[in-house]
C-alpha cells in the first residue's frame, strides 16, 4: 500500500501535511509518498528520521487555493496535485490524498485517471456521524449547478460506496429540500425526484437539512452548492458550540467543578462533532482512489484520511463502484 | 397593540398556539385575537379564564401543512391564516403571527396586504444568535430559484431591518457561496455579487456556511432554498448536539456529577442554542408586520413571537423598511 499526499496543499502546508503523513508511516505502517517542492518538503520533514516508508517525489509547482481549478490543472502541468494523480494513473501508488483547492483535485483527478463509465461528473461524499449511524451526503462542493441525471448518478455513486466500503445494505437515499412534500422544493428537486422514483434504488422521498442527523435516511443527495452550505454551517456550529460551552462551563464555580469531573465525556463529545476524526471526504467518480481534506486540516486529519484512502483501495472501492453504475446503467436509462 | 394570531397553523395546533397566546396576553400585556375554529379554540382555551386582553374571531377553514401554498390561500377565503391578514389591512390587528404553512403565510400576506413598492418576492429573516452579536440570514424558505435582483432586494430588506430594529449601524452584508474567492459559487451569486458591488450598500463579499456563526457580517444573504437547508441544519445539529452531551455526561459518574454541578451553565448553553427562544422569524418585504414560526413551536416559541411581533409594531419597521427601499431604489437600477 502507497498513498500519494500533496503536500503542497492545504491552509499549513507543507508542515502540517508532512506531520500527518509521518504520523500515519509510523503508526499505520502505510508507505506514504510526499508530493511537492523537495526543499521545502525536506525542510518539514526536518528531524524525523526518513524511513523506507516515506518516499519524496520533487514537483516543481502547486496550485493556490485561491485559483480557478480548470485553468490552474490545464497549465500548471508540473503541480503537486497533478503530479500525484500521474503517480497513480502510472500504478506506483495506489490512492491520492490532497488537503490543497478541492476543485483542482477533481479536475487533476478526471484528467489523469478519467471518470467511471456511466458517471459525468465525480462528486465529493461526505460522512456525517448520525446519532443511528453514518450517513453520507453527497455532493458536497465539487459540482455547482446540477442538472437532475447528474444528481441522480451522485446517489448511485454513494449507494455503491456505502455497500462497499460502510458496510450498508441497501441504504436509504433521501433527496434535500426544503420539505417532505412532494411539491415542496425547486425545480431541480422536483426532475430528480422522479428519476429516483423510477430506480431500483431504495428512494426515501425528499428530506430536509436536519435529516442530515436524524438517521432516517444513510444517503443525502444534493447539489454541491447546497451540500457545501450545509457541510461548512455544521463545521462552524460545531466550533461555536464547543467555544460556547466551554465559555458557559468556565463562568461558574459549579461549571468549573463540572468541567474538571466531566473532562472525560466532553472530550469525548467534542471528538464525536470534530470533522478531524473522519479525515477526508472520497471523490467518487474518477478511475482511482482520491481523499479530499479539508483545507484547514491538522495533522491527526491528515492521518486520518491517508487510514481512510488505504482501506478503500483494500475494500477495492473502485471495482465495486464500477460494476454497480454498470448494473444500473443497464436497467435505467439515466447514466 | 392587538396581534392577530393563526390558531389553526402549526404541528400542534390550536391546543399549542392557544397556550403560547395566553401566556403572552398574560405576562407580556399584549392583546392577542385568535383566529380559528370557535369551537376548537375553546376547547383549547378550556380553563383559562377569559380576558377582555384575549378575542376569538371565528373562520371556517385552516390551511393544512401539505397544501399548495397559492392554490389554498387562493381558493379558502375563509382560512385562519387569510381571514388573519384581513384583519390586518383593516386595521383591527397591528400584526399577524403563524406556525402554519409558511409558504401560504407569504401568500396570503401578499395577497391581502401587498408588497413594499420596490419588492418582488418577500422573503423570510431569521436571526441566528452569533458569538459576536445577531446575523440576519435572509431568505430561509420563502422562495427558491431566486433571480439576483432578487436576492439583492433581500439584502436591502435585511438592511433596513437590522439597522431599524435590531439597532445595527450600517451592518454588512455577505452573499452565501461555497468559496470566499469571487470565480466560485453558483452563476447566481457571481451575478448577485455584481448587484451589491455597485451598490452603496456596506457589502463584504461571499461568505460560507460557517459564518452563520463567525459574526463577520451580520447579513447573510441567499436562495430560499439554501437558506432553509442551512436553518435546518442548525436544528437538527442543535437537537443531536444536546442529546449526545447529555448522554456523554450520563455514561460516567464523572460525567453525572458534572451534569448536577453543571446544570445552570448547561442550561444556560442549551437555551442559546434554542430557537424557540427567538420565537420566529419575520416575513419582510409585505404592507405589514408578521412573524412565520416554525411549524414545531412550542407554546414559548409562539409567545415570544408574539412579543417580537409587538415590539417591530412599536419600532415602526414598516416605516422605516418602506424609506430605504425608496431611498436605495433612487439610487439604483435594481429595485
Amino acid at each position: 500500500m502507497n498513498v500519494a499526499v500533496d503536500a503542497m496543499g492545504g491552509d499549513r502546508a507543507p508542515g502540517v501535511i508532512v506531520e500527518g503523513a509521518v504520523q500515519a508511516s509510523a503508526e499505520l505502517g502505510i508507505h506514504v509518498t510526499l508530493v511537492g517542492n523537495e526543499e521545502l518538503v525536506a525542510e518539514a520533514l526536518g528531524s524525523h528520521e526518513p524511513t523506507d516508508r516515506i518516499t519524496l517525489h520533487h514537483c516543481k509547482e502547486f496550485i493556490r487555493m485561491d485559483e480557478s481549478p480548470l485553468k490552474a490543472v490545464r497549465h500548471k502541468r508540473e503541480a503537486s496535485i497533478r503530479v500525484a494523480f500521474d503517480l497513480l494513473k502510472r500504478g506506483e501508488v495506489d490512492a491520492v490524498v490532497s488537503a490543497g483547492n478541492s476543485g483542482a483535485t477533481l479536475a487533476a483527478g478526471v484528467l489523469s485517471l478519467g471518470r467511471i463509465k456511466g458517471v459525468d461528473r465525480p462528486a465529493i461524499a461526505s460522512i456525517f456521524p448520525g446519532e443511528k449511524g453514518r450517513v453520507v451526503v453527497i455532493d458536497v462542493g465539487a459540482n455547482v449547478d446540477c442538472r437532475p441525471p447528474q444528481l441522480f448518478q451522485f446517489g448511485v455513486l454513494a449507494h455503491a460506496f456505502a455497500i462497499s466500503c460502510l458496510g450498508m445494505e441497501d441504504p436509504k437515499i433521501g433527496l434535500l429540500s426544503i420539505g417532505e412534500e412532494g411539491s415542496k422544493g425547486n425545480e431541480q428537486v422536483r426532475q430528480t425526484r422522479e428519476l429516483f422514483e423510477r430506480s431500483r434504488l431504495n428512494f426515501f422521498g425528499n428530506v430536509e437539512g436536519r435529516d442530515i442527523f436524524s438517521g432516517d435516511v444513510q444517503i443525502i443527495v444534493c447539489d454541491g452548492f447546497v451540500g457545501n452550505v450545509a457541510l461548512k454551517v455544521t463545521e462552524g456550529m460545531a466550533e461555536a458550540m464547543t467555544r460556547l460551552l466551554r465559555r458557559e462551563l468556565e463562568g461558574s464555580i459549579g461549571g468549573r467543578a463540572a468541567f474538571f469531573l466531566g473532562r472525560r465525556p466532553l472530550k469525548n463529545f467534542r471528538r464525536r462533532i470534530d470533522y478531524e476524526e473522519y479525515g477526508g471526504a472520497p471523490l467518487l467518480g474518477i478511475n482511482g482512489v482520491a481523499i479530499v481534506c479539508h483545507g484547514g486540516s491538522s495533522e491527526r486529519a491528515i492521518k486520518n484520511a491517508i487510514r481512510m484512502a488505504a482501506q478503500y483501495v483494500k475494500n477495492r472501492i473502485l471495482e465495486k463502484i464500477t460494476s454497480e453504475m454498470k448494473a444500473l446503467k443497464e436497467e435505467s436509462g439515466v447514466l
